[in-house]
């Protein structure tokens, strides 16, 4: 299996080492324009190659390297600055889109394509239109990098492994994302009904609401603190990267085209989704109540508006 | 870490091998009456240790090989036979325990204690008291194996990832056991809502009710086919071990003391339970229906049932 | 990518359980004659994949399960019973090959095939024949799980990690091996230069001899204690796999067609052997000593002599 | 088990991503002067637990995080910048070890000590004088990561798996390594019989010569490409911190205290090296050519004149 890998910035070039250390794929290639570096990424990496499964990482500036491969993940795009807001960032990256994404479909016209750069749910949008692939095949990681930092609030909040919360981000991959408390589940317990938490507090409203607003600021925090964020995005997207290769049906909130979800149409964003080997499959419709679901709407409308603005 | 597996037969020395495969722990003794087979078991398992992460292992007749282990798994028992229901094994084993639990508990005082041995609700609970540890120190792998099974028959009628299904096994290991229905998620959606299956059906009653039978009568199918079952049932251990070691605070049905929980006492029996490494900590409590906690309670009266038979 | 397992038997349902746990492959199918024992085996196996990587297995007793495997793994043979050597059970397994061989050929075409069947490698001899397949795509097992007995014996005597030692059985896996210790090599030290061991004694003849012999009476020594090996030839078997499926070339010792190696032809036999995508590839020659180069060509001989008794 | 990572920079904190996706130790601990920076890497890496063996990391500008810590891995120290000579930047680097080594050993008495920071060889030896440990207790991660190179460089020059290439850089990490060629193998080759490579050319001294030049100036061409190097470094010292705490006995060229090896004493240097629970133990003296003793001998000399530079 093949994955390519364009963009060797922080991004980029940590998921590619995330993908070698976990095996998810035997042979890795990095596209950038930036040569020098893309070839010091990819050599940096393929020294440690005799303490991983056996893989393979290639640099190159021309994007033929990526020829072939099973997934294509975009991370090229400005990085986010601090200060600046996701939404920010559109214009430029669209336009890297413009020219990108048809000299990819050209040389991959097979593979699932996976958007990272931001504001991840309209450049999908814009990425998916400028393919002209079939929906399923051309998604964004979306939330599914937010609903691991919620997982991980909600774990140390309450005692319990983060893999025994079940527990979804979904909306836009910004400001305007929200968690789905009213699904979220502890083991058998729902979220809602936990009772008293490891310091002796209750996951009531004020709680739930300082967690959400942590996972929303987090990306912003650590940009302060490092300049990128790299290392947790890395791990969520090799995540969707081995639920497509290993064809698993896995429920992951990635962002894709809706179709009337919950009244929702035509725009991309995230909600609980099975991947696979073709992509996208069915989108799960959680119970909601009427302040998620209009949560959601709203979302929705103010991914279009920025949509809208660069002509999608 | 070292871990101590009493018993090498198909389930113990099965359950060796993957915790090797798994670099669970790095150090696995086998310990049985039978010094051939438990000799022969670890030297077959020991000339694969090149391929997995370090780890040794060794085996023995002499319970000494058990010191100061950090997890005892107790497999030591009678097999079940073809036809042969769980409860009728009950006196057999309770007699090994009399004799094995205080040898234990001599040579490995602070270890946590994992019992596998059936019937396993009723032999823990023996087990427990003829310890005279801390009821939080001695617990039964109860329905983690059932519970696996269960997911795996709904991921298939589903058409998810087994991982994305949440749903547990409560009640004893055995004929009286009951799936938690009404608490069960596919990702962010309840199970009871999921709609069409991938083969156009409904999970309605009546397939709901085909899979708890077929769940409850796993182990009779597989015993007729292959004289024990061993490889699904090592890694559920292997699974219980790890969130022990790795301190996980995972929440697995495994098998305690229950005090009043959801009124039912004096009882080992599975509920959905925080495991971490002081072993279970916290029993949730899921939302159930009348006729699921009715299920429970009738369950929990069918193991104190055999108990009391054997004078506990 | 899929892996058939012919032969449910200690071998085969431990190989397929193995391959799972480490992920080596999506998608196992075991194929066996007895319908009831290899639904129970996929059936247990299958239970458990909660807690591997994504995959999938099942069994049945219709070859066409087998159909377009990427590796097909041969374990269908008389098990070795105590006492029994492993040339004498050549007959009846080469007979299960003359029907078996052609209608896996028919299914699977393209698969790269590893015999496991013993006697490993006039069976292999044998099977290549009647399978009419480039010499290439058709090997044994050979003397890899012999070779990590080997290492592990050196690594416990020399206090060093398995890992660390490089050492290989050549000729036949049976009773004319032999250790080629001219080239062993703990880290950077050959084994022959090793000096004082863990408990004091020197690496001489002596000892040498008793761990060459050791390696030898393994496979008696454990199908005595236990009726049969499985464990560590499952994970000598995974190895092989996922050389092949991973394509990476790996030094492993199997079993192939020699062609005028160190003056050995037209028979099959384990040498230090680069193995990947394709199969076998280039057979190294290390430095041997004129005894070690007599070992091999005696060891050729006895093989040989038995496949001709066969007609082949 | 707890592994303290000092220096939060590019090394140390792909070092506690590697670490916490390979499951290699439970609790991880970043130590940094720069708060905001040592926060923010250790949330991004947090954020991502989800996804890899239960483990946890935080971050601290107060070296009391690293308490009872079994690894304590120093990083902290000046990067290489582009021309600079790995010699030139002892000074600094020594400095902070004055302050830092002694506050370490006293809140994690009993860890073994890794040093990373450049030049490593000189400020390991500074670091083990100044922690006055025992001299197996503090080594430095030496040449693993050049003999990494070294085995890649030489796997796909030859068409093997890096897996199968056995062979050490020894001497200086720095412009006076050298390969340890005349013991080097492949499989069971001696690399210097191994005959035309994938390209048809053989290793013949001009192409060894040219390996060992692309090894010893890898780190220059990759920090001049993306301004340091971390991510085979990161696998390298993982490598090593799974030999101390799985107690592997696994041979690497990590750099600690000679004692009369092949007439070297007193200095800090690599040579491979057995390495398990307490640290290095027996250092192994391979098979030498004349100009090989003679450039480890040079070596030495090199690195013992730059620590009298510094008093050392
Ligand atoms: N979706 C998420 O959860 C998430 C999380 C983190 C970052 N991101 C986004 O990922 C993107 C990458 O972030 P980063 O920190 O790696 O940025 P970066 O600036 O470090 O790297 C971006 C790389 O893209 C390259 N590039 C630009 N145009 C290109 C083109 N046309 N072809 C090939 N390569 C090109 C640049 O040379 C650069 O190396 C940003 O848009 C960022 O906002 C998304
Ligand atoms: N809880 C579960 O989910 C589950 C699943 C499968 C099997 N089991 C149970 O596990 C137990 C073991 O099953 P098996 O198939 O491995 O049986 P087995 O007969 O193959 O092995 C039992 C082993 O215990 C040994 N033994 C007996 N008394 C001993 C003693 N006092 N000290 C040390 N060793 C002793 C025997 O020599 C034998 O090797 C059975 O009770 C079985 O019902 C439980
Ligand atoms: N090469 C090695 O290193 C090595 C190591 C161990 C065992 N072995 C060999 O592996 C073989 C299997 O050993 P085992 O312990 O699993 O034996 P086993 O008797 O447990 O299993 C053999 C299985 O093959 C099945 N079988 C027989 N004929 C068949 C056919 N025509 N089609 C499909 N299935 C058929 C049988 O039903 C049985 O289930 C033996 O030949 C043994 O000597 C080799
Ligand atoms: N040995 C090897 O194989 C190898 C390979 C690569 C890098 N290195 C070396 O590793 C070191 C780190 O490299 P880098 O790229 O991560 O550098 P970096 O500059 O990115 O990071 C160094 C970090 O150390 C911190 N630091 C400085 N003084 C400190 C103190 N007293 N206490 C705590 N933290 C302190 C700094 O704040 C900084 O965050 C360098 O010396 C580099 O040469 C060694």
């Amino acid at each position: 299996s093949k994955v390519a890998i364009v963009g060797a910035g922080a991004v980029g070039s940590t998921l590619a080492y995330a993908c070698l250390l976990r095996g998810a794929a035997r042979e890795v290639v990095l596209h950038d324009l930036n040569k020098t570096k893309v070839e010091a990424e990819a050599l940096d990496i393929a020294h440690g190659i005799q303490f991983t499964p056996m893989g393979s990482v290639r640099g190159s500036d021309d994007v033929a390297i990526c020829a072939g491969a099973d997934v294509v993940v975009i991370t090229a795009g400005a990085r986010q600055k601090p200060g600046q807001s996701r939404l920010d960032l559109a214009g430029a990256t669209i336009d890297i889109m413009r020219t990108l994404v048809p000299q990819l479909v050209d040389v991959a016209p097979g593979a699932v394509y996976i958007m990272v750069a931001n504001p991840v749910d309209v450049v999908t949008y814009a990425g998916l239109k400028i393919s002209g692939l079939p929906e399923g095949q051309f998604f964004g990681s979306g939330t599914v990098l937010d609903s691991s930092r919620l997982r991980y609030l909600i774990a140390r909040q309450c005692g319990v492994a983060v893999q025994s919360v079940h527990a979804y981000i979904a909306g836009e991959h910004g400001d305007s994302e929200l968690p789905l408390w009213s699904s979220a589940m502890i083991g058998a317990v729902p979220l809602l009904q936990w009772g008293p938490t490891s310091d002796g507090s209750l996951l009531d409203e004020g709680v739930r609401a300082s967690i959400a607003s942590e996972v929303k600021n987090s990306a912003y925090r650590i940009i302060e603190g490092k300049g990128a964020t790299n290392y947790a995005v890395g791990l969520a997207v090799v995540r969707i990267i081995e639920a497509v290769l290993r064809d698993e049906h896995r429920v992951l909130s990635v962002s894709s085209l809706l179709d009337d979800y919950l009244g929702i149409s035509d725009v991309c964003m995230s909600v609980p989704t099975v991947v696979g080997h073709d992509g996208v499959g069915r989108r799960l419709v959680p119970v909601v109540t009427e302040t998620e679901r209009y949560g959601l709407a709203r979302s929705a409308e103010s991914i279009r508006a920025v949509a809208k603005q660069f002509g999608f």
